[in-house]
């Protein structure tokens, strides 16, 4: 299970700084989609030259106009961008094309998407699968019900985001399985950031090993 | 029937020195996507300063994290904001709430909305609804049918987007009758823009006068 760090609602050398705390700990630095809309690709470009090494997921929720999106992420330096699950077909189409030519990934966002949606989503078995609770919904009513969209994506790459913390990590491990869990405010708003990453780092060893045994 | 200029895969400058070219014919202008995404709220700023008496719409094209992008767009100037319809609802809640904090308004976009969401969107009463053939549906099959809207919104405020031309504005006047006839690259990639921006207003004020006889 590798962590993902969402970086959101900062500035382009927050963001450095604070991945700087915490990098021995995760796995991928998602550059979150207020830092793309804020501050424009730029912020793409200079997450990737301060940590060349790390997998940088540029959230840039496509919805349109994919080739020309996606092509600016994979050029600024993303190895995964994503596309809403909500768009239409085509434009997932564009992206898992484009995406193939660079040789880099697409992360498909569920949120909001309907069953019938994420039965026709299945055809993109290359794409890694974001169960999806936003910000504004968790804000409305604290919830972190990222379902178990082992049903639907048994044996596809999935990613959980939103307000997953130390306390939830573990049944979620459990429940969905997820290959890659995203993590935000867990880490980034915490006292010590990187002493959360690590604990989160423990935890998910731990789990894995329960699992390994 | 206002015309919406929508700037998109070009640099601000190109965006501001093009709308020079054509702004006696235009009313609105949009910042596109395109342009936030590449170079963040800067854009919307810039095009605000540049023509600080036009209306400035932000496509900003929101699915989550609604409070902080629609008040970035409105901190920088701009006076319209578009929101997804096929966010969660609580998302549309907020750009409503924020818009009228700030004494702005708030485009839905009705990209690949169901008839089930378009008639739970009805409730936004304020908001401007934005029927959106999309970039990428239009390059896969030169589709421009933006529906007649009016059976479901009826009474709203209609905005039609999407591969608009001087061939097929008439009939979308007499079909939609939208508020707002929002026109990109037939303007845009026009051999002279100032000239196609001016043909479309004229073919506009005709329309308006035959229907006002």
């Amino acid at each position: 299970m590798k962590i993902q760090l969402a970086l959101d609602r900062m500035d382009i050398a927050e963001a450095i700084e604070l991945t700087r705390k915490v990098e021995d700990s995760i796995d991928w630095i998602e550059v979150g989609t207020s830092l793309i809309k804020e501050f424009g690709i730029a912020s793409i470009k200079e997450m990737k030259q301060a940590f060349p090494n790390k997998q940088i997921l540029a959230d840039i929720k496509t919805i349109d106009n994919a080739r020309y999106e996606f092509e600016l992420c994979f050029e600024a330096g993303a190895d995964v961008a994503t596309v809403m699950g909500v768009s239409p077909l085509v434009t997932i189409d564009i992206c898992m094309e484009v995406a193939n030519r660079y040789h880099k990934k697409v992360m498909i966002d569920l949120l909001n998407t309907s069953d019938e949606q994420k039965r026709e989503l299945r055809k993109y078995k290359d794409a890694i699968f974001c169960e999806h609770v936003s910000k504004d919904q968790q804000e409305e009513s604290g919830s972190q019900n990222h379902g178990t969209g082992q049903g639907v994506f048994s044996g596809f790459q999935v990613a959980a985001a939103g307000g997953i913390n130390l306390d939830s990590i573990e049944d979620l491990a459990k429940s969905l399985n997820p290959a890659v869990v995203i993590i935000g405010s867990a880490i980034t708003k915490a006292v010590n950031p990187s002493e959360a990453a690590a604990k989160f780092k423990q935890l998910i060893l731990q789990t894995e090993g329960i699992k390994a045994c």
